[in-house]
C-alpha cells in the first residue's frame, strides 16, 4: 500500500468540502467538571444527513470516473452509511442502490428513501448483506463503496479530527467510537498529521468487541453476537482500515451497556444535543476512565443523530 | 408607568451579559423546505441552566440593593424560572427559596438543588404558589421576583430578541412561546426597537389559550384547565407585561396538543437539538399556519430544552 501523506487527507478535505457542513464544535462546563477535564465536542449530529459518513461518501464518489458515476454506486449498512451514500449520490447525479438489513430503525429507512437511495433488504448478518451488493455489481456494474473499509471513505471520514485539530491544535487526546474501523481509521491520520502528539483512542461496546481484541490478537477479530445498543458498531474491521489503527491507535476502552445509555443520557440532559447510542460510547470511554485525563484537553467525534425516537433507552 | 426606552434593553443586555451565553443562532434546510420561510432558531436551549429564563433572573438580581440582597430573592416557578433564580442567585452570592408546585418534573427539582436552590413544595395551583412565597416573604424578608410580570424580568428576556436581530435585522417576523407573558413581552418590545417592521406573533397551547382571549377581550383572562404538555406555559399574563403584549404583539396563534408534539418530534428529528415542549408551541405556530409566512424571513425562539427524559411523548 501507498504510504498515507498528510497532503491526501488535506487534498480530500478540499474535494468534499462544499459537500458537507463545517460542524460546530461544543462545550459544556458541567460535562467538563464532571470528567474533570477540557472536553471538545465535535458535532457531526450536525453534519448533512446527521452523521460523519457523509464525509466519506462524498469523498469516495467524487473519485469515481465518470463511466462509473453513470452506473452507480451500491453498499451495505446498518443505517448511516446508508443515508450518505444515498445523498452524496444524489448531489453527484448518481443512483445508489442500498443494501439494508431488515432489522435496521424504521426512521433509517425512510431517510435513506427521503434522499433517494433504492433499498435492497436482506437479512442481518454480514454474509447475506455481502451477497445481495455483489448481486448488484453483478446485474447493473454498479461500483462497491465500502462503509469503513475503502482508503478514499477512511480519508473522508478523518477530515472530521482534521477540523476539530485546526480550531484546536493542542488536544492531547482524541476519542472515537468504533464499528467497522473508518472512522477510527481516519481520526488518528488525522490526529497525527495535524495533532502535536494527540493520542487517538477508540471507545467500543464490551458486547462487540471485535475492534479491541483484533489489537490484542494481531489479526482481524469477528463478533460472535452483536448485542449492544450501539447498533453503528456492530461492524468488524476490515484490512484496509486494521493497519491503519494498528499504527496509529493508541487503545481501546471497552464499556459496558449501561455505560453507553448513562452517557447518552449525559449528553442529552446536559447539553441538549441529540446524539445516537454509537456516538455516546467515545463518552462513555472517557468517563469510565475519567482519572487518566484529569486536566487533559480531550477532542470527542459525535458521530452522529439520527436516533429513532420511538425506541429511546430512557 | 414610564415609557420604555431602547437604552433601558440596551443597559439590560449590557448589565447581565457576563452571566449569559450569547446562545447559537440555527437553521435547517429540511424545516426551511417544510414550512417554505428561512427560520432561524435562536437556541435557549443552549443558555446557563438550560432555558431563556437565565435571563431574565440575572437582571433582576443583579438590580438588587446590597440590603435586599442580604435577605435573599424568592419566587414562585413550575421550573425553569426556578432553576434561573437559583444559578444567578449564586453566580451573584445571594440566597434563592423557591416555591415549586409538587407535581413539577424530578429532573426540574434536581436541577433547582443543583444549583442551590432552597425548594419550597405547594400545590399545584396559582393561589397556593402565592400564598407560600408570602410567606417567605414576611418570614426572612427575602425579595419576591415573579417569573414573568416583572419589568427587569421582561428586559432581561428580551434580550434573547435583541441578539437574534443583531446577527439578523431584517427579520419580517418572530415567534415566541407564550405562557406567563414575560418572555414575548420582552422580545416585542426587542423586535420593536431593534427590527425593521419586525412582527411579533405568539405560539399557545389551545388547552391554556389565556394569552389569545387576554387579547380579544382587553382584560387578563384565566385558564379554567391547564391539561397541556407545554408545562411551561401554563401561567397567565400580569398587569406589568400584558400591556406591553397588547401594544407590540401581533397576534396569537393557537395550537392542538398534537401540533406540539408533531412541532417537537420535527426540531428533535431535523436538528439533533433537544427543546421542550413549551419551546416547541412557537414552531408549531408557524407550522399551522405556514402558508401566510411563504418566503419570509422567521426568527423563533426556542425557549428551553429541560424536559424529563423519561417521560417523553415519542
Amino acid at each position: 500500500m501507498k504510504a498515507i501523506l498528510k497532503e491526501d487527507l488535506a487534498q480530500c478535505h478540499q474535494r468534499i468540502k462544499d459537500h458537507i457542513h463545517r460542524t460546530p464544535i461544543l462545550s459544556s462546563s458541567l460535562l467538563n467538571e464532571i470528567v474533570g477535564a477540557s472536553i471538545y465536542f465535535k458535532c457531526e449530529n450536525f453534519q448533512r444527513m446527521g452523521a460523519f459518513k457523509m464525509r466519506g461518501a462524498a469523498h469516495a464518489i467524487s473519485n469515481l470516473s465518470e463511466e462509473q458515476k453513470s452506473k452507480g454506486v451500491v453498499t451495505h449498512s446498518s443505517g448511516n452509511f446508508a443515508q450518505a451514500l444515498s445523498l452524496a449520490a444524489r448531489s453527484l447525479d448518481v443512483k445508489a442502490y442500498i443494501v439494508m438489513p431488515d432489522t435496521a430503525p424504521q426512521v433509517k429507512k425512510e431517510a435513506v428513501k427521503g434522499y433517494g437511495g433504492n433499498i435492497i433488504e436482506c437479512e442481518s448478518t454480514i454474509v447475506a448483506r455481502e451477497v445481495a451488493a455483489e448481486k448488484i455489481v453483478n446485474e447493473v456494474g454498479a461500483t462497491f463503496i465500502h462503509p469503513s473499509n475503502d482508503l478514499d471513505v477512511i480519508l473522508g471520514q478523518g477530515t472530521a479530527a482534521v477540523e476539530l485539530l485546526q480550531d484546536h491544535p493542542d488536544l492531547d487526546f482524541l476519542f472515537t467510537p468504533v464499528g467497522g474501523g473508518g472512522l477510527i481509521a481516519g481520526c488518528a491520520l488525522a490526529a497525527h498529521f495535524y495533532g502535536n502528539n494527540c493520542k487517538t483512542i477508540g471507545g467500543e461496546p464490551l458486547a462487540c468487541d471485535d475492534a479491541y481484541r483484533s489489537l490484542k490478537s494481531g489479526t482481524i477479530e469477528t463478533n460472535d453476537s452483536t448485542l449492544t445498543i450501539a447498533d453503528g458498531l456492530k461492524t468488524q474491521l476490515g484490512n484496509v482500515n486494521f493497519p491503519i489503527i494498528q499504527t496509529y491507535v493508541d487503545r481501546i476502552i471497552r464499556v459496558e451497556e449501561s455505560e453507553i445509555v448513562e452517557a447518552m443520557r449525559l449528553i442529552w440532559e446536559r447539553m441538549k444535543i441529540i446524539v445516537e447510542p454509537s456516538s455516546a460510547v467515545a463518552f462513555a470511554a472517557l468517563l469510565k476512565e475519567k482519572s487518566s485525563f484529569k486536566n487533559k484537553k480531550v477532542g470527542i467525534i459525535i458521530s452522529g443523530g439520527n436516533v429513532d425516537l420511538g425506541k429511546l433507552p430512557f
